[in-house]
């Protein structure tokens, strides 16, 4: 199979996915779990949760155990954060993949409570699918609480707002903001899945640089794409980081040193793919694809 | 030793456990830090940790394996629930604990993200404390997560928010709001003790039921606290319910009724506490206790 069928495979699996592992639109409270299914049906590229799939396919697991609800989890948790960055306390965006976003669709207090629960169904998936094998299950948790917490995806947002607010950043401000906001959850997509596979602690190292490389190359090209695109083509508002004074890496390096950045870290991303064992075709000509992304 | 002593030593332990489990407020990013403690260091009579520790102990795990991280992490999603409901656009609420709230002592967004880390944290201790015993972690966190989800406290949160709205709450909308948005953490309180003491699951189901009941009661004397005391005694603002048109055990059944609602709910706790092994007194106690507190 080339690339494009299976990354269709794999979103298409992941949208089935996620349709199974949601309450029910009908459940009470009917209007949050609309909401929840709302927020994660925004579609997308789905590259974390594909990203769990691939790494776990790569290194030998495709059915038993089954990576998918993993995937499902990785996917709820990215979702909440999109959820309460979005909100007006935080970027107030009304835009998101080309439709309003949550609170827009429904209101404030809905949206943080959808992202609220989308964060609990993360674990609670995780629970559920793989009680069976509780060492993997509380390694995939211990996983996902870490790239979720303080010290990780939340701490990034976090300094990404105090960066923001004193328009001060350095350089070093804005690693830990994108090792941290962007990186951690791509990071642990990609470990989660070789944990899924039963990975060696070497693998899931060698998953994890990769992962972040990916992550650094994804952010950058995200910022690159703020300041050159429209918001037609990216279905978010562009050009808001330069209006908001964000620290990106446009602002902080230029234009032409973001892109070579961008290219520096995917390549150091293919490298560490390419020390893995097997097929590594996909992952490689995913973060290939990243790179030169309109949107 | 009497009632006091004990829930004193109980207290004073579960402050211990938060201080370690919490990171340092030196920590980058510190400003999330800060406000996670801050959120934390509430104080209030850490009911559902302390519930944790009882149900333990009664059932014979004091030590080994520890309850205090499951303590721990019941607490840190309270009171991430706490900070995310007394967000403007939720309660919008000023005092809590006779202290500003969150968004009032740091802001919204700081607010915002604190509670989404402290979610996380919760499943992140218990990843942590429990990795030698996965069955043990996993249950837990599948119970946090269930108790904490779209089904159970953020489903009765958000129904909560629906009939404050269309004021036209029924008695069986008030017991969907209240089972889910106050009963569901005190139940996991007490059947996470249960797990971790490794309680039959008859125990753990009688541990649910006690929790579901003294839930119940709990939230019927806030209903009633609220109608009928002051700011200053209560730590919070009183009186917000009948201004909000709320759905309450006050305005839906009059106070008498709501009385002997509670009475019957707290007795229904503690005959099921009764029919514990070991010795009750403690929590049977602390059952009692809550049926006439004051704030």
């Amino acid at each position: 199979m080339d690339h494009t069928a299976v990354q269709q495979l794999l979103v298409s699996r992941v949208e089935r996915g996620i349709d199974a592992l949601l309450p029910a639109a009908t459940e009470p409270s009917a209007r949050l779990h609309e909401a929840m299914r709302y927020a994660m049906q925004a579609g997308g590229k789905r590259l974390r949760p594909v990203l769990v799939l691939a790494a776990a396919r790569l290194l030998g697991a495709e059915e038993s155990p089954d990576p998918l609800p993993a995937a499902v989890a990785v996917e709820c948790v990215h979702a909440y954060s999109l959820v309460h960055d979005d909100l007006p306390c935080m970027d107030n965006d009304d835009l998101r993949r080309g439709r309003p976003t949550a609170h827009r669709a429904f209101d404030e207090a809905t949206a943080l409570l959808a992202g609220d629960a989308l964060l609990s169904r993360a674990f609670a998936i995780i629970a559920e699918a793989y009680s069976q094998r509780p060492a993997l299950a509380i390694a995939l948790v211990g996983e996902l609480a870490g790239a979720a917490g303080s010290r990780r995806l939340v701490g990034g947002q976090m300094e990404d707002l105090i960066a923001e607010k004193s328009g001060t950043a350095k350089p070093e401000d804005l690693r830990f903001i994108h090792l941290n906001k962007t990186a951690a959850m791509i990071e642990a997509s990609l470990t989660m899945g070789g944990l899924c596979a039963g990975a060696t602690d070497a693998a899931v190292d060698t998953l994890r640089e990769a992962g972040r490389e990916l992550g650094l190359a994804f952010q950058i090209v995200d910022d690159i794409l703020d300041a050159t695109s429209d918001t037609a083509t990216l279905g978010k508002t562009a050009g808001k980081d330069a209006r908001a004074g964000k620290a990106t890496y446009v602002s902080v390096h230029g234009i032409d040193a973001a892109r070579s950045l961008a290219r520096e870290r995917s390549d150091s991303a293919v490298a560490a793919l390419r020390r893995l064992p097997g097929d590594t075709a996909f992952l490689v000509s995913l973060a290939e694809g990243l790179l030169g992304r309109s949107h």
